[in-house]
């Protein structure tokens, strides 16, 4: 079966310049390679009419899906529709549709519609609209000969939408792709390289048409097996059986496959024991509870926090004597294990978080350096403390601590 | 004086595949604006031979510089430094400093000097060797009539560190480049479209060696100015020429400049004022106080916040009465107010914020739609109030709740 190509075009002299660094061409790469067609190649030019035109002709030249973000905005140095225009030596036409969703979008908002915003449903005529909810630039679906060329705008949720409600649908129906699966194994508490010994063997004797990645972020690691074939079925098979032999090695690192976020993990598993939570929160500073509120329904099970950023209201809203305080220090095992236990009976819920640490740059100490954080998790039979020496980032830090918290809850709920 | 014209040129197939986020052409891409050089493109290819001679071929043709990183390892699928003897027409031959760095370098780690590394010393004839103190493989400069070309490990660090000792010495050294000013104008609180309406007349009239971007992120609108000439100061003095009668059309949007952020900016307004703040969140679910926690030493002003998410807590924490809750809901004005003013009480801070709102998908009906939010910024002599009506995004809302609400208490400081 012919291999699809593709190319990403990424348009916007804020890339160039160094302003802005380029998300959408990565989330794009995978997107398409997790459907099996190959990005040949990605190119990233500024809002100069001639260097558009130029990589446009290029990209027609070599790939079968050309895809473009960025300068659909309504202001003049937008250029990528005119340049679609002269491309495709057509006119711009208005779009009925267009018109009313961004009508509709401006109405949501109360706001007045603008001329700039009105031109914005003006369409080069022979493109297919691609609806955009989350904006006021729409998509647009070219094909000329056998390319396909799609334009996206540049704000990475609206590209995400797009491409998610509309685009990668129509992807998949015009091509016709290699049964290509992916399964995604996500593992949190434990370092690339660690897990990498703990599963070599495994991974030396995976099958050919079957490929392991290993995606490393902050806090996590995620595993992608890859299998490439013309026997979907099968492929599923063995994927399913390499994921059981893995369980065995890893199953403690392990909180999810997929779309699965720690976060959503934790909500499943809350909702089905149907036990509720709250949360103490100092180092993370209310990271935590944006955490767990970023899943929708999250009221279901959090019933809510404290960010007693000060040591007086540590004092005032927890309960914490201060002598506790000064003799042990608010980044303490004491204390923070005290504000687990005292949140978690304030708000009555059955589970109470939380954390204490140097998130940085400043406040470390030669005994308590900077990313010295402590961790505890509180139910009524128990509260389990943790100590994490993390890193020199502030930023790394409340995330870090944030996702520690989240999987020794975890680890509590499965037992 | 000539624009020196530069493309980067970065090699690997996992970032293609999406494995790798590409932040080096984003660094080098920093680093050579700073210096007045403009990078006309960005092109990222597999390890693939004919792809890469084909792009080293295209940028020959069009720029002056072309940075390329990756593809420089020990093993067979590194095939930068083959095709850079290719594209050359030259041979490899042993580089006795190379070497002993290589050996130095393993030396140091007490590890045995390996064939594969040994080979990574055999450079192409016709380049200057570039050390890298932090790797095995050496950096290469190369010039062929009018056209430098560099080649550098793709290891984020390594690269950085030959960049900054060697690269960016020699480039400045070898070019003689025009004077390039970038100024950014950060602006919350109005859309692109809008903002562009308030400022056209301003835009139209911008001298020609001046040019203005808008750069849209969710909440946020930045102008970036952009000078070039051969009269450093004479730029910088148009550029503030030209912002001081921007500022006169969009003060009431203008935030900062730069490298400010909203919550940068809050800060250093809190501590000017020696004020102290706490916040309330419901809708924002945590994630107000985690952008304010996210500057070093907020802790000075910060005194922290609640996250009472169900309305029980609302009551409890809040003493919000409940008849009002059952009256008017959790989310409207008379509840937000309610909450700023008593987090403002309890926590006895200066100012009290508050949030409260259906951040969807789901809770949503016909009178408070999905994006219907309340706001309020409490004080000692009043209470000020907003309702917003954002999209259908959760986290876009949540976000974007967040920093209206900033806003709202930067307008407040600046009074």
């Amino acid at each position: 079966m012919k291999q699809i190509l593709a190319e990403i075009i990424t348009i916007g002299d804020e890339i160039l310049y160094g302003q802005t660094l380029d998300t959408n061409s990565h989330w794009i790469s995978e997107a398409l390679d997790r459907r099996g067609i190959k990005v040949l190649r990605k190119t990233t030019i500024g809002d100069q009419e001639s260097e558009i035109l130029t990589a446009f002709a290029e990209a027609e030249s070599r790939v079968d899906l050309v895809l473009i973000t960025g300068g659909l905005g309504p202001t003049n140095d937008d250029l990528t529709k005119p340049c679609l225009v002269k491309f495709f030596n057509t006119d711009l036409v208005l779009n009925e549709k267009a018109l009313s969703d961004v009508a509709e979008f401006f109405a949501r908002r109360g706001r007045e519609l603008t001329q700039l915003n009105r031109n914005q449903a003006l369409l080069p005529r022979n493109c297919v609209m691609i609806p955009n909810r989350h904006g006021t630039a729409p998509g647009m679906w070219f094909e000329r000969d056998n390319t396909v060329f799609v334009s996206m705008p540049g704000v990475p949720h609206e590209m995400k939408h797009i491409m998610e409600e509309s685009i990668l649908p129509k992807i998949s129906a015009h091509f016709k792709v290699p049964a290509l699966i992916h399964k995604m194994v996500k593992t949190t508490g434990i370092g690339e390289s660690f897990l990498a010994d703990i599963i070599k063997e495994w991974e030396d004797a995976l099958p050919k048409n079957i490929k392991l990645a290993y995606l490393p972020s902050p806090g996590e690691v995620k595993l992608r097996l890859t299998g490439l074939g013309n026997d979907k079925k099968a492929l599923e098979e063995g994927i399913e059986r390499e994921i059981a032999s893995l369980q065995k090695l890893a199953s403690e690192y392990i909180y999810g496959y997929n779309g699965d976020t720690l976060e959503k993990v934790i909500g499943e598993l809350m909702r089905n024991q149907s036990k509720t939570m709250a949360v103490a929160e100092s180092c993370t500073g209310g990271y935590l509870a944006h955490m767990i509120t970023s899943v929708p329904g999250s009221s279901d099970y959090f019933l809510g926090g404290m960010v007693p950023y000060s040591n007086r209201m540590k004092t005032e809203l927890l309960g914490i004597p201060e002598e506790l305080i000064e003799e042990k220090g608010a980044v303490s095992e004491e204390v923070v294990k005290w504000m687990a236990e005292s949140v978690r009976k304030k708000f009555s819920a059955d589970i109470g978080l939380a954390s204490s640490g140097i998130a940085g740059p400043g406040g470390g100490s030669a005994e308590k350096p900077v990313g010295t954080v402590w961790i505890a998790c509180s139910c009524a039979s128990h509260t389990q403390t943790k100590k994490l020496q993390l890193s020199l980032d502030r930023n790394i830090n409340i995330k870090l601590s944030s996702i520690s918290l989240l999987n020794l809850l975890r680890k509590q709920l499965i037992q």
